[in-house]
Parts: structure tokens; sequence; C-alpha cells
């Protein structure tokens, strides 16, 4: 009876800053906030030089066959780093098998792709420049493309020092990655973690507090709040044909796994609120509609409307500040440049 | 006798110092330097709010019906303000009837497009938003667009003070054109024309002495070193089909006057070497041989190789910096914002 009193006294007494407490502590089990410096990347020295030229190759659209399409076409900066389209617009007017993925604090999943068919963003860069309904472009031409522009040679040679043929397709992935890895965004959510308890409304907290009971930490966890770990959709029950169309079966396509089929990466859901629409298929505009669908989807569960506001209030909390991004002046073409081709081959 | 020595001595002794200055005297009859503040326009005042929506706006690919082109995709500031290709790829994958011009300095020019057929920027930014193998929309689109996102609104009713309705499609181009009037790129030959002696090589004065005897200058001069005056192309000789199509009567569409038959704007050089493929039709894609060609069409001069060199030395002379412009960012798309569709109408 005494330890009763006590405790409920305590509980009454609780303040609010300790209850923060007590949710930050949890929170800081399933979370964490960005590093408040360049991630380092898995052999790929990050450096300026790199950095400032993956940046021009970023925003370059000599990357594409076309000369339409750069990088920033679909993972547009402005935009929260992705395209706000079902799937993708790319060479020949041709649409992509699925969402745009954003470039937004990408350096810090796991894997890349809805798949993760490639183990970072150097991988992940050389796919789109070579698919035939995006840049269409082929390793050899791009390598062409940059060598014929002097100031590329020139700052392929400075961002890879000491290398005999410092032009090459690896080495602009290279440079790409080095660029994204500076596309980090801290956001309300992190400065909470970091202690600042004003960070956070009472409705993001309340809605933290959801995410974490309910479930949706078990996947969309770690630094990201997602990005890593693979998950089927539909995992108590597969939603519709239109949200889960029957021919894209994710991962099933990387492994040859049957218990991979319609298994995704659990989607990073940084600048969620900035991102529509959601999904690989690309098929939900609506926040709380994606919000709705994964509870029932994964969790089997009905959510009453004040819990979908309190979940969406917290993904709100995720929408971050993007670093200023100034335009880099590109190198202009020279005699020796290949032509742009509209051409789809 | 004597006054002949004293006019050989006088000569003889004329400092390098004093020809420039006699160059310099010259080529500012026919030349001005771009101004130190942000160009005034007609009937627009520019504001600072009103660059900022600007930028947004030039920005933002949602102004397009499939969300694939923004102004920035054609006027590509990475690129010297313009796309590099023969003529544009919008809509559908369909291709625009001419170059897209730089949209670099484009406010001093006296009109706008390779016909003058717009005033003004604010007038020019409403067409490509319209043409149906450009942008593809509606200003009725345009406007439940922008007014969907209360980012935008707040904006425009910050650019637009005491309007009872500033979210307008004529706002719209308003802003454009007050965030282009921003894109002014000082060059050495203005520096060289306010007083710089060093600004520009030996090779570069002597072709700006050779484009004013030769007569260039009689068509590309003023402050962007052409974008004001009309002139037939083939002034003395019609170059070839390839390059100057016949279905393309250029001014003639918009005066129906027989005298306008391939008639264009004489096409502001600045930047020019960034600017490539030249001429309405873009099938020119070396700057000497644009030169050339220009020299046999329009002055019927076979210039010589060191000509050639000395005028294309002036011309990269006008290559100049781009104020450093802040990827800005772009408000999300709420529920009633219209979707994006790559149907082609």
């Amino acid at each position: 009876m005494r330890k009763l009193t006590i405790l409920l006294l305590a509980t009454t007494l609780m303040t609010g800053a300790a209850q923060a407490d007590a949710l930050r502590d949890a929170a800081l089990e399933a979370f964490r906030p960005l590093p408040s410096t360049i991630p380092a990347v898995k052999d790929n020295p990050v450096t300026p030089d790199k950095i400032a030229l993956g940046k021009s190759l970023f925003f370059d659209p000599r990357l594409s066959a076309s000369g339409v399409f750069s990088c920033y076409s679909c993972h547009n900066l402005a935009t929260g780093g992705d395209d706000n389209m079902e799937t993708s617009v790319g060479h020949g007017w041709q649409k992509g098998p699925r969402n745009a993925p954003t470039a937004l604090n990408a350096v810090l999943n796991e894997a890349q792709f809805w798949d993760g068919r490639a183990d970072d963003l150097k991988a992940q860069a050389k796919g789109p420049v070579q698919a035939g309904v995006e840049m269409a472009n082929t390793p050899e031409n791009v390598v062409v493309t940059l060598k014929s522009m002097p100031a590329y040679a020139e700052a392929f040679a400075t961002a890879f020092p000491g290398e005999a043929d410092p032009v090459t397709f690896d080495n602009m992935a290279r440079a790409i990655e080095a660029f994204e890895a500076t596309l980090i965004t801290p956001a309300p959510f992190d400065a909470w973690l970091n202690g600042d308890d004003n960070a956070l409304s009472t409705e993001a907290r309340a809605g933290l507090q959801l995410f974490m009971d309910k479930g949706c930490s078990s996947c969309h966890s770690g630094v990201n709040i997602g990005g890593h770990g693979y998950y089927p959709f539909g995992l108590v029950e597969k939603p519709g044909a239109d949200v889960l169309p029957v021919g894209d079966k994710g991962r099933f396509a990387v492994t040859e796994t049957a218990d991979d089929e319609y298994v995704f990466r659990a989607a990073p859901l940084r600048n969620i609120a900035l991102t529509a629409p959601y999904f690989h298929s690309g098929k939900v505009w609506d926040l709380d509609v994606a919000v709705e669908i994964m509870a029932e989807s994964q969790l089997g569960e009905a959510l009453k409307p004040e819990e979908t506001a309190r979940l969406v209030a917290f993904l709100d909390s995720l929408t971050g500040t993007l670093p200023q991004i100034t335009v880099p002046v590109l190198p202009p073409e020279t005699g020796a440049t290949p032509r742009p081709t509209q051409d789809i081959r």
C-alpha cells in the first residue's frame, strides 16, 4: 500500500520534462539523430574536391543520352529530392517501373533502391545513367563526354589525385556519392532527440509514442527511420493490386528466393511529407492514406482518425532543412563532345 | 613636312594605353557594359520578395502539365541559361520549333523570342508554359496548382501586396521576370569597357577591332551585343536550308509583312561560347563555323582562319559570371494540387 502510494505520487509528480526524458530515452533506443558532419562512405573518401565534382555531375544533363535528364531531374533538390510523380518520366517519355526515392539522406540507407539491389550510392548512381527508360546512356559514351571537356578532366584529376586515368564511369559514381553524402537534412525530430524539448509539438510527441507503441518503429528505425531491413509489403494483409501491382515482386528479383516475393526495403521516412506519392508504386498521394495502408497491411490495425493525425504530426517533424546548394557552373561542350540524341535505342 | 613629322612622331609614341583608349572609345560608341544593379523592368517593380517568388517558380516543374519541365529545364542556369540542344524536348518527347535562347541577360533584350514576338520577359514567360510541345499547361491549371499550396499563396500575397487576388497567371509571369532580371553576368569585356586594360587579351582586342571593322557590330551592338533590331538571315547570301529551314519564316509570322520573311532578331552574343548549338535552327555546333556563316551570309565575306580565331577570342570575352543561385525549397503539394499528367492533349 505504501509502495503503491509512493508510485502514484511519483507518477503524479512526474514533470513534463521527465515524461519527455522517458519518451526521449525510448526514442533513442529506436532512432538516432543525424550526424553533425558529412557521413563517411565506404571505400570512397569524401573530399571537398570530390563533392564539388559530384555536384557538377549531379546537375549535368549531358550524362543522359538525350541531354534532357540529369540526376537532379528525378532527384529534384527543390522538391524533397524526388520528382513528385508516380514513376519517373525518362528517355523517350517512357515511365520507370518504380517511384523515385529521395536522394536526401540516402547516403545513410543500408542499401539503395526499393529492393536494396545496390549496396551504396556509388553503385546506385550507375543504374539510372544506363537504364533505357531513364537516362539511356552507356558508360563508354559518358566517359567520352566527360573527357571531351577539359574542365571536367581537370576536376577528375584533382578529385582523384594520383590516378593515371581518373575520368572513369566508376569515378563519376564515386563523385556523385560524395556530393550526395552532403545532402543531410536535420529536422525538428533531430533537435528533439538532441535535447530540445520545444522542437516537437505535443501532437508530434504523441505521434512518436504511437509510432513506437504500434510497432511502426520495428521496421522504420535507425538514423533514417527506415532505409534498412527487408519486409513483405502486406505482412498481415496484402494491399490491393492498385497499390501493390502483382507484376513487381520486389526483392524476389534480386535474391530469387520465394520468401522475398513482394519484399521491399523499409522506406526511410525522413522528409516523407515532401515526397508524395508514396510506395514503390507511387499510387498513394495522401500521407494519411499511406499511414492507414501501412497500419492495415503491416500491423493489421485500423487506425482511428486521431491516431492517423498524430502519426502524421510525428512524420511532419521529419521534414528537415537542406544545406544551401548553389547551382554549379558546368563546363561547355567542345567539338569532341558527343551530341545529344533523342532517339530510342 | 613638319606637320607630317609631328604626326608620325605622335603615332610612333602612341602608347599601348592610348591605343587601348582609342579602341575603348570606339567600342563604347557601339556597346555598353552591364549595369552594376538589377535592371528595372517596365510595369513591374523588381522587389526582393518578387525575385524570391520568381526563383521558386522558375525552378518549379509543377508549372508543366507533366511535372517534368520547369523553366530551368530548357533555360538551365548551370549550362549558360539554355539546354545545349538543337531544339528543346518538351511534353510527350516532342521537339520545339526553335533553339532555346539563353535566359541570362535576357531582361536587357529589346524583345523576346527569335522573332521578337513578346515585348518582354513577363510576356515571354507565359508562352512555354502553355505551348503544347513545351510545358503543355493551361493558365487555369497553373493558378489552381499554385493556389493549392499555402506557401505559394503567401509568397504571392507578399510579392504583390494589396492585391485582392494575387495568385494569377500574369503575376506568375511578373515574378519570373523579376527573378530573370537578376540573371546578369558581368564578363571580361565589361571589365575592359569599364577601364581594365588587362581584362582582354591582345587577340580578343584584335577580335573586337575586327568585329567593329567588318560590320558585325552594326547589328550586334548595345549592352547585349545584339538582342535588338531585326535583320534578314542571309542579308547578302542565304545560308543552306540545313541552317535556315524554308518552313520557318521568322518574323514574317509576327508581322505578316513580306519584308519580314526570314527576318530574325539579331542574337544577343553574351555567353555565346556556352550556348551551342547556334542559330534559331540550332544546326551549327561550332562557334567558328557559326561566325563564318554569319560573315558570309550577312556581310558577304569569307573570313581568313586567323580572323575567325580573333573574332572567337572576342566572343569568348563575353562569357560572364553568373550570380550565386541557391536551389530554392519549393512548397510541397497538397490534396488539392492537380496531379501531373503525361498524356498528350
